[in-house]
């Protein structure tokens, strides 16, 4: 690792030629200009340029507070600071071995008037590859608790770009892309999940392309003790303006200095494959505080789950409904006869996992509880340690251990996080005595505290002391209906991945998503980190599934688009999310999954254009290996790879997994061809991927 | 036990008739008349009567739910069932040995009209001294999970009573009572604590006092899984409405049926004494599910408190403010050399608690996070295992346990309750560790939840979840800042004492409390369940403790007053509040306060009227001894004391405490005298209360 590091000081002349001279910061190789000036009002503006081309025009910073005076205008620069940093450093796991972190900082303190004295910093860090910026408050005699009531902060666009966006919902981002001009934003058509923002309220990462070939990325970094920031489109001006999630009293967020907010932040290249290749949002985040790691495994997993989705099985022991939690005797309920977590099952997917080398089960519905768990706002929902009467916790347990295989942990809380909460401590005591390691955790419904939001600051705090707590018993989290990640998995690398988007499920029960969503996804919700997407669906038609209840359900893909996912997707932990007589039956496709890594010492986006294509390639980490996914949106495409990424002078045999004659993810979407080659680093391959199809290919160095 | 029951039906001549029929109820022996009937418009109504005198004129009952039509009009009476009960129980401790339940009942059901039948039923109870009633919502198809928005519930006075009331505020009953006609009822003037409701919303349990001499008091019992309720009097009707304190969300309370309201009580008789006497409230809680409860002990402490009040001692450690719980480093910090909980002085209360065969050594201050712990609505304030640098906590058990002395843990949570809770767990394991099997819980402050208020539903469930968890530990409980008690000590026996309202504190650094203040406590606060009210105070002028910051405090009250109140303000939990060294000064007076029982076989009120006096005598539990304390208003007074309670044909040794010659609460509080006589059950005593003065008696069977 190498740092090097400076400060030095304006404040002198600052504060001698009055008004605040403009500050310009120049990104390490000059591919980015920052501009920093007060407005005659005394409003902080900042703007930003690639080259030649506005980024961002002038656009206002500011932080108004409750009951007290704003950050917003009247202030003075009373000091300016820089620094340069040139550093590297290695996650515990990721897309690559080694992360470069280089910026130039500047950092402005700005000052109310008034005698109070009270003073707000903005410290910004330009990258060659974008902005962070944040808001920060020194300890300070006059400012020491304090309620944010919302941002001024603005990023003002010279251009109504296209956008790629879903709608600006508090609690949930589980939504397909709409892909408009910002001059057309509008959630007002769209199916509502909880919505509650204005219909011009998108939410973050939100992907911008501008016409002359800019791809600028909003979003924001180190998401912690502050609420998630949306972004209000002003349609006319193409101004963009921060909208913080509302706690339950309406104010955003209650803080004590010294206290910073997140990163705001801005990726901006004029290649869409740079925008995917960034690191920026890492790198604002703080290193992790764990000495030990080793007991950290990414991982693939399998999961007593798809059934219940394609209504096979249910979460559910019982029909009844209307029960409560204390006084009901789950004994003696009636079985309904299709419960997906009883012990039999279970020991199914032990044994699929087992003889196939998959590390993980997750079982879903083990708990009491299922019968109305949902939609209730009730807060007594789940205990998280009684199991259904069919589902034998000690003899799994012995089963899994005498196969090599990990059980998952499962813990839905419906969105009653108080009840979550005081009952962790035991949850997670249950688990360590049950031989559990890892667990996915849930939050469907409206938010117990009533009033908070899934994205306010409140959940927020929420989720990461569940990692920090987590990360204390070495357990590794996977959360869905959480908050998008703000690249968090640096601070706490047990928290593996995070669902918060619309994942490969919905196909199984509503519209779906459509092809193009995977091309979308990295561009958006996986800037932040990694996902548990849930590829892998070969039995793409669901009626085999159950005739009568899933009539004309299929997922939105090719047989081998889901396995192309397992590359484009990036995630520590991947589920294998099909059922295992559907993987029967189509084992030579399934040697893909078995093969691909989960974690990587290389990663190339090779091509790249978010709504129509994407193809990545990975190296396996420590292995002399290579894992390429190629997918595209409704549209079919040929594509040209060179394999320069190989290592020279190796021969690799590659298996590539095609879309099949007259593959078509609608029509004919489960045809595949599996054909060996033999390849080196000069070789050039020729992918043909049908209209929401994919390749996937496996490079291992060839036998002699 | 004798319990006799029997329920009959008129279901089929009210389905014949149309409309409902009026039912009538009687009082066991006929001391009390209830009247049911529906509007011609379907509103149910209900009145009350005490002989030929009105109680209740005809008043409305209803319940308003979230969205969907209410139980307030319109409905049909579709059954009348009814019972009695006469049965006899004994409490774990009380103020008696043996409590009779008596009753009639009747149980009302109330349907809506359309197809979706949904029913409510309101069941009364009426004893020969008041009656309570609820509302029922029974297992039923068409209503599972529903809200409730209000209650249309009304006690419709026949006259403009005098009443005995504080404020609705929703977040504190800290206030001194005021004494009006219902027509004058009004908050605003008041200096608010957390005020939030209208100014003519008054608390529970309210006084009246009818000019015709009926004595009412209105509140409630087994308050469970719902909002307190308060009062909305119309000044001109002189009709009361029931006020529901709101959730977050505005509404009232979120319910799954099979679910039912508290018990909503009117004591009733033309005796203040008997109104004291009542068991209503008591009755209408459930019995205990507590197989053991040896573990259970009323008891006396002294503490590491009141100090902290005079401002002789500080909770905080270090005077440095603006501190984070999680990244304040304890040791390094400036102790302000004034900390009360240090393990010396903690030492020399368990010394004197040994001495005097005090059970209890109560420690407030012991734990970080006080320097900034109030007002500012922070979530992390405290942890409840860390104790500051001075107090060390293994050597204190040693020393405690050696001397055969109780520590009472602390537990402020500063009203952040998610920070309690999801900590808890962990703090009652430190206590168990550490030998404390009691604690005394805070509730200072706004709650976290934000939104959420002390006396609202979550809150509710908040406290008895508490009870019950430190039941499950064996740990006993004394809550302050909590909701005011509604009998629910039946229930969990472990529950001994709550505060919830204006304890004697407010003396030390307020304008305090006048000296009815304790003949009113009786009458309204305690009509609930015990109070940690602190009697005990020697050092009656406080400027002893800090000449400069309590310069012209004092307790209103004399030194014989503090004495009698171990008497007139009922607890299991009684503390003897002040000093050791004042203590030392007197120790002839402070050897009432080592006799006095803290649980009892028998109580009889012998006085009593609300705001001006109150005598009652108590026979200590499986003793031969009996206690009397007897206080006054800020009037002298001379009351004439009939000893036919004592046991015949033995002779007692009494020693009385009384005023000393010129005695008076304001100017010369601490003049008291100490006399012995020998006494029959044939005696008379002539008692000489000052102006704001008492008189406390010990009898004991005298020595031969």
């Amino acid at each position: 690792m190498t740092r090097a590091a400076f400060a030095f000081a304006f404040a002198a002349a600052l504060l001698a030629s009055g008004p605040a001279l403009a500050q310009t910061l120049h990104s390490p190789t000059n591919k980015l200009a920052l501009n920093f000036r007060l407005s005659p009002e005394g409003e902080p503006l900042y703007q930003l340029s690639f080259g030649q081309k506005q980024v961002l025009k002038p656009s206002r910073l500011g932080v108004l507070l409750q009951g007290q005076p704003g950050f917003d205008k009247g202030l003075t620069v009373i000091k300016v600071d820089s620094a340069q940093v040139d550093e590297t450093w290695a996650p515990v796991w990721g897309e690559v071995k080694q992360i470069r972190n280089r910026y130039k900082e500047l950092l402005v303190t700005l000052q109310q008037p008034g005698t109070e004295k009270r003073q707000m910093q903005v410290r910004f860090r330009l990258f060659d590859d974008g902005l962070g910026f944040r808001y920060e408050w020194p300890q300070q005699p006059n400012l020491q608790y304090f309620v944010v009531q919302q941002e001024r902060t603005e990023f003002n666009l010279p251009a109504n770009h296209k956008a790629f966006w879903i709608p600006g919902d508090y609690d949930s981002n589980e939504y397909a892309y709409q892909t408009t001009r910002l001059s057309e934003v509008n959630t007002l058509p769209i199916t509502p999940i909880q919505l509650k923002a204005a219909p011009t309220t998108v939410q973050t990462p939100l992907m911008l392309k501008s016409d002359d070939g800019l791809y600028v990325n909003i979003h924001e970094a180190a998401l912690v003790n502050y609420p998630a920031m949306m972004l209000n489109v002003d349609t006319k001006n193409y101004a963009l303006g921060a909208q913080l999630v509302p706690s339950a009293t309406g104010a955003a967020a209650y803080l004590q200095a010294p206290e910073h907010t997140p990163w705001r932040t801005v990726v901006v290249s004029d290649k869409a494959t740079e925008v995917l290749a960034s690191k920026l949002i890492l790198n604002l985040n703080e290193p992790t505080k764990l000495q030990d790691v080793s007991w950290i495994k990414p991982q693939k997993f399998v999961g007593v789950w798809w059934e219940m989705h394609v209504n096979k099985a249910s979460w559910n022991y019982s029909d009844t409904g209307n029960l409560k939690l204390a006084s009901t005797d789950w004994n003696a309920l009636k079985p309904n006869g299709r419960h997906g977590a009883n012990t039999a099952n279970v020991k199914r997917y032990i044994d699929f996992a087992a003889k196939h080398g998959i590390e993980g089960v997750l079982v879903e519905g083990w708990n009491v509880g299922w019968e109305d768990w949902h939609g209730n706002w009730k807060e007594e929902v789940f205990d998280f340690v009684t199991p259904y009467p069919d589902f034998d916790v000690q003899e799994l347990q012995r089963y899994a251990t005498g196969k090599g295989v990990k059980l998952i942990m499962h813990h839905e809380t419906s969105g009653s996080v108080t009840n979550y909460e005081r009952r962790q401590d035991e949850a997670l005591r249950f688990m360590k005595d049950h031989g559990y390691d890892a667990v996915k955790t849930g939050y469907v419904g409206r938010i117990i505290p009533r009033g908070e939001h899934h994205d306010g600051q409140w959940m927020v705090n929420h989720y990461n002391r569940t990692a920090e707590h987590m990360a204390k018993r070495q357990i590794m989290v996977d959360m869905h209906e959480s908050v998008r990640p703000t690249g968090q998995h640096r601070t706490y690398p047990n928290w593996l991945a995070s669902e918060a988007a619309r994942g490969n499920e919905f196909n199984a029960w509503s519209e779906g998503n459509p092809p193009e969503h995977e091309t979308i996804l990295p561009f958006t919700r996986l800037m932040g980190g990694p996902m548990d997407y849930t590829p892998g669906v070969f039995q793409i038609k669901l009626e085999s599934w159950n005739p009568e209840r899933n009539k004309g359900r299929q997922v939105h893909t090719t047989l081998a688009k889901q396995l192309a996912l397992y590359v484009t997707m990036y995630s520590p932990l991947q589920m294998a999310a099909d059922l295992p007589e559907a993987y029967e039956q189509r084992l030579d496709a399934f040697q893909f999954i078995k093969d691909v890594a989960v974690d990587w010492d290389d990663t190339r986006v090779l091509l790249a254009e978010p709504g129509d294509y994407l193809t990545i390639a990975r190296k396996a980490k420590g292995k002399d290996e290579w894992y390429l996914g190629a997918i595209t949106d409704e549209q079919a495409r040929n594509q040209q790879v060179k394999l320069d990424f190989l290592s020279p002078n190796t021969t690799y045999e590659a298996t590539i997994y095609a879309d099949g004659k007259g593959a078509d993810w609608e029509k004919n979407p489960m045809v595949y061809q599996i054909r060996n080659v033999r390849v080196t680093s000069k070789s050039n391959l020729k992918l043909q991927l049908a209209a929401g199809g994919g390749t996937a290919i496996s490079f291992k160095p060839a036998r002699r």
